[in-house]
């Protein structure tokens, strides 16, 4: 009965459908019980099928268990990948924006909605049958995705519903093998978190965000998960002329040792990762792009955090994606990507999923150069449907053509890297320094060695950009 | 004669004028000449006037000895503000384009064009008295505004080239009082700095610009310059597939150590400076804004360096020129201001003269919360008049104008700090952590407390940002 | 007891009121009845008392009906700026964003959410207090704002709903002599508009949007408006994958003309406008600007439409605001201005009030230069507080702070129009075409002019935007 | 010995070549002189090889004579794609930037710079060498590109040389085939330009611009050349302080009306195409965009007009490449394409080779769907080497990369467009207005049809756009 409502969602026009007795039936839909519907019954499991293929539920390109060789390191696609299914966006997202209301209708959104509990517990098991289906590995979340508040804030309840969920959660990864990649704090939704969490002005609105990071971080180390990430929607500013920036960014930093602090405290040995963004929500957001985070830690001593670059947050802050990538990397702060595009003509964070080979290209060259992913890495979807793409097919649609274009530009960089003409083209431009380095050299002596040459170089080697971009078009 | 050649210039349409024996009369325009034309014969001395003045060559704000008190520190408007006018724009100019020729036919340039270091003494003559007309104390200047590359580029030439201007600046300092704020190398006009100075991969390239570097240190020490500044406009890269970042970066921070240390042995007490720009010549700058210089300056333990922020470079980087005053002040950063603004609807580097009051006022803030300039900082007019204005005449108008609005400014600024109000709202905002320290707190610490409030804040206060609009538009 | 629980809302941190017998005591909240609570009961009338006053909630520029005289034409400034508060922002913003809930609590939303006309009721009243606070002649609307829409849609219950609404308006109009700037229908915020409302696909969400039009005319017409808009927030697209731009558009002229002789048929003069946004909520708008929407018109001959200039929208689509009004201008297209700014750094729609003298100016001077508005022209304040102010005195500080902006505006260009010093400058520099007409002169003959000259002139005149930018600065 | 002068150039690094009595030798560089130095001695004619090869002086997709259907249409490659060099930038570029002098030292460039039509001479056989290197078939050019203006601006001289260069490339085209695409006048490069060329407020120079243009329509006629284009780099405005727009378009609007009756006069039945661009050089240009260009071209009734759409002003004035064109199209407006791309991070023009598939797929999809080109219009390689390339070869790398990306393009769009998928899925979001036409309908009529439903949709179908968008993938 619940199925056959149910699919009628999954496709064409969506219907406001009245679920009947089969709404307190999955009531008792939890880990134990075979009960729970089967939201995605008409979806066939996504499988790798190769190019040829004329099945849009198919992969073309991603074939997990193959071997990619990248000089001497060979590894399955899936290590390489480490692809993740965020909750926020795949089962809570409901098309709401800032000029209209939600579109979506999802299948799992069925309990009343005065049943808190009971709708959590049904989008998660639309979590597992959605990774499940799609053969995804792991998963991202924040606090309040996969647990409500408590009615009218009540911190215990609200504890207790978090620990319901994440015991729902782990008892649902022990039965499929699914991963947590990274938990999170939702710091910025609620009205008190308008002027900040960690910056905010008011100290029971800190004191309210330390407790919720303790425990996500809690939540974390109990499914396993192999990184946290800070993302500070909320740090930053409106107007300087009510905001003391120095105040803030202390409190920000005090904050961050805290969790630092605790981890070791109860032994958690995952990644610290923060999320630069320029700005959206705040006007002005603290963590601009990488070099704002990156000079933040240093300023702060803050030894155990990387960097999870956005790439739609990347373009936003004026960078190419790949550039906030390389600029992490060779800081040795590169840590997760959270892998979506930008629409090139807006100024704001639409989340699409990216889908362009050329583009998945250059951002997997960066990761190839660093080995892959350590720790707490991955490239996890932090990426929507369009407002108006409304059925359960889309949410397959958009995740297969991201994931078979990763694959793509995965197997082009190893392409150009296990080729060579590129990385030659690099290295003979900087051959000039070879053997010669500039440790202890002082001023004077260069000055020196430049009058020496008696005359100044009236010019220096073309660049060749368009041969390196002709060589890197004959791989996408 | 050459007076009046040159009066034909300085107003209406602007016309080719050849100036028959005068060329080679000017030939002898050096300090200990007073054979040298008076390039602005038709202008009269720019004074303090009022705001009830209709002339349009006299300031109606800008009061230089009228003494401004903020909070308990009094002084004199020159001293709060160190205007400084740019050799590169203000003399240097000629209107070219990236779409169509030079538009300006200066007074100055006048000398046939193979004579280049009669030009050099013209332009040197021009600047001072410029200066002088005005009622300016300070300049700045790059090694190649005032002094040519030798024939060829030939290295002992321009040395002497150099050094030849240097003294006839010298000369002329002693003899109007005038100051330089800084200097600085030219390491981007070159075709030999196409792929970077500090950051070429040709050897030859970066030892061009180590000899660069230590000759305009020289000469600054020389003119007793406050300050020497760093512009990377050629420092980083069009394309990352033929780019070694982080080769080049460790080359920049070399160049920077060397330059610092040798400040050391020859005993220059002033302060270094970096200038942020995102991009441009660069299609990506390493200085990208204030976070990305003080992320590098940190990285690489560059203990001497501030940051000069230049309005138009900040708001190209995505932020409000006051945002990175403040972003650098708050982390003992700001050293100096190239004063000027972009338009907002361009992408690229417009440096037009600010003349707005409400943005006067909100860097002048940010200025005065610190206190105002330290050795090396002022405000240095990095503007220039717009291409389509050709006459003498419109290079005052344009220094007035801005020199009258960062006047209003100031006194606007120190009006707001004075009163108190605004500060009262900020302070207020941040009452609740009155006594709190985070120090020493754990996050379990922190949750507990939490914990203990047992109902989290609903909401917080209003941050109240059009109340502080209001109140900052009464000052404006 | 109402005011009492009212009051606390007005002032420092918000608090969750529950209101009690109150609650249904206002529900006979309609104009005949004096029991309904004063929602700005704390707040005094909003007065001209000039700028030495220290008073927040007066005016220290706007001074309703003090004559202004613009070269011939004399008026009082609320015949100049027709001032109107737009309903949806001041009433019914509540401070939701893409990141976080709501975070207003304002007094008028007490009646339970399912009593929809109660609550209606509370807040059309609480719209006309806030006009007589505040000293504003004009309001606009959408229908929706007003009304709400039947349960599950109900056609007939949405239509009785406006009436009733329009009914009660049309009261507190009579009762008040507050006007209708204009009405608009909100063709967005329904799901069922996700793919356009004019330009949808879908037959039947097009007759529903022809259906709103329709009732929004006719509520239009019996409230007095002088005006009608229409914003096309969904007429645009996605994808062009998945759209045929050529049938959208051709649908929307359609509607509008339908629109235009419904007008006409019920005998309602008042003026179309359309108002450009380039993108948001669609990725890619039709009315981009206002060079699109003029094509479009000329395109499919809407001859009874003008143009709404959004500020805001106007510099989201790359224009200035000033560039805007002056293209609609001399095309006698520029029918109303929605006032407000965006903040430079963000690229969406935020809606700020405008506060800038020197901004204020620059519109004022393109307003006098067509005479003023004409019929269904206003200043209205399509602009919201900041998510973060949640006091209802920041309504009021936000207006008084943008409407004193627009009366010193508008002295500043009645005073640049009457010195004229800035208009002989513009003059002067075309005066080479005085009694030279184009028309009728062939290419070869104004070759042969142009021949006849033997020399192509080398330069022209300086465009002196400095000058012009001093004189401006004069005055503001 | 020339050639052997110029080898050295065109590799490696370049270096100052002082030719001797070669110079002089080459001065007798014309059509009927088989004495021209081969500057491209050292590339081999570009053929198709196909995708295996490894060959970089090869096309890899381009193949000029395949033929390819498009629905019922059939045509080679070289029909479909019409590529057009352009003689600015391929042979004139010289690598200056607005920061930097100029890095190219081509072989063509070898003449004294007195011998200004001896320069001209060795670049227009410079141009048709390449062209016949390459195998391509069209070029493009301004005025001033291919003849020296006269000594001092004298209008004889001028008219002298640029017929002397129409006679030699009228004897080269015959010689090789080659043929003109369209023609234009550089109205922006010259100082006398800098405040507009039809906009001029120096009447002078507006007649300066007419002849200029007649000059070039002549030009364009004897040449053969299908299309004549109008691109308004100063046609603009910097400041409305000093403009008065609508006495500018009016003289605009004249200018064009002249150039069209002068076509119909001599008879040249050519394609006339506006270009438009947001901004740069002007701060603000009349010919924003296609909407600014296709509104003009409605209000002034200049009917002869298309327009030739820029991909890289279409990003900067807001739109897609794919928009714009779409836009045009649909209005019949679309002539013809500078095809080039922007660096997505910059603000400017920079005018880079489009070698993407994905944006060449979605291009031709446009350009297909109207059936390819009309008269006058092709792909012209409105693109430039980066400064940082100055080899000869680099120049062939650029080109061949983008033609190699356009041809991929082509069928990727040829095959969706003849497999339907795509266009199955945007034909049924359409199909509820079959048979069914707004032609007629009232608004009363079709609100009654609305109120017959009782009950306004709740929802409307999903647009699927990741289905549309996965589709498209498994093209490009």
């Amino acid at each position: 009965m619940a199925r056959l409502a149910i699919r009628s969602f999954a496709s064409g026009v969506a219907l406001l459908v009245l679920f009947g007795s089969a709404l307190f039936h999955v009531a008792s839909c939890d880990a134990s019980s075979s009960e729970c519907p089967d939201f995605f019954a008409d979806i066939p499991y996504v499988r790798f099928e190769g190019n040829q293929t004329s099945n849009l539920f198919a992969f073309r390109h991603y074939d997990a268990d193959e071997v990619v060789c990248v000089r001497d390191t060979c590894r399955k696609q899936r290590e390489w990948l480490r692809f993740s299914v965020a909750f926020w966006h795949t089962i809570r997202g409901e098309g709401r924006d800032p000029f209209g209301e939600p579109t979506k209708q999802w299948p799992w959104e069925t309990a009343p909605a005065s049943d808190k509990m009971e709708r959590a517990k049904l989008r998660m098991n639309a979590m597992f049958q959605f990774l499940d289906k799609l053969g995804v590995d792991w998963w991202c979340f924040h606090d309040r995705d996969i647990a409500p508040e408590g009615e009218g804030g009540d911190l215990k309840e609200t504890e207790r519903n978090l620990l319901a969920m994440v015991g729902l959660a782990k008892e649902l990864q022990q039965a499929s093998g699914k991963k947590l990649l990274w938990a999170t704090a939702n710091l910025f939704s609620s009205p008190r978190y308008m002027n900040g969490a960690g910056t905010s002005p008011d100290k029971a609105v800190f004191l309210s965000a330390a407790l919720q990071v303790k425990q996500a971080l809690d939540a974390g180390k109990e499914l396993g998960g192999e990184g946290y990430v800070f993302w500070g929607g909320r740090e930053g500013y409106a107007t300087l002329l009510n905001t003391d920036m120095g105040v803030e960014l202390d409190h920000l930093a005090a904050l961050f040792r805290a969790a630092s602090g605790y981890a070791d405290k109860i032994g958690w040995r995952g990644q610290f990762l923060i999320e630069p963004k320029p700005r959206e929500p705040s006007a002005n957001q603290y963590d601009y792009d990488v070099s704002a985070a990156a000079s933040f830690l240093r300023q702060h001593n803050l030894q155990r955090f990387k960097i999870n670059v956005e790439c739609n947050h990347a373009t936003l802050s004026g960078h190419s994606c790949a550039h906030e990538l390389e600029l992490a990397r060779t800081q040795d702060l590169l840590g997760s990507i959270d892998i979506n595009r930008g629409d090139p003509q807006s100024g704001w964070d639409t989340d699409e999923f990216l889908m362009d080979l050329p583009e998945a290209t250059r951002l997997m060259l960066v990761l190839l150069e660093q080995g892959g992913f350590e720790r707490g890495g991955g490239l996890n979807f932090d990426a929507k449907l369009r407002r108006e793409s409304t059925n359960v097919e889309d949410l397959f649609y958009a995740h297969i053509a991201s994931m078979d274009a990763m694959a793509r530009g995965l197997k082009a960089a190893a392409a150009i890297l296990n080729d060579g003409a590129l990385k030659d083209l690099k290295t003979r431009r900087y051959r000039s320094f070879e053997g010669y380095s500039l440790e202890g050299r002082s001023l004077a002596d260069l000055a020196a060695e430049a009058m020496a040459m008696e005359v100044a170089p009236s010019h220096t080697e073309s660049a060749s950009q368009e041969k390196a971009e002709l060589l890197f078009s004959t791989y996408v």
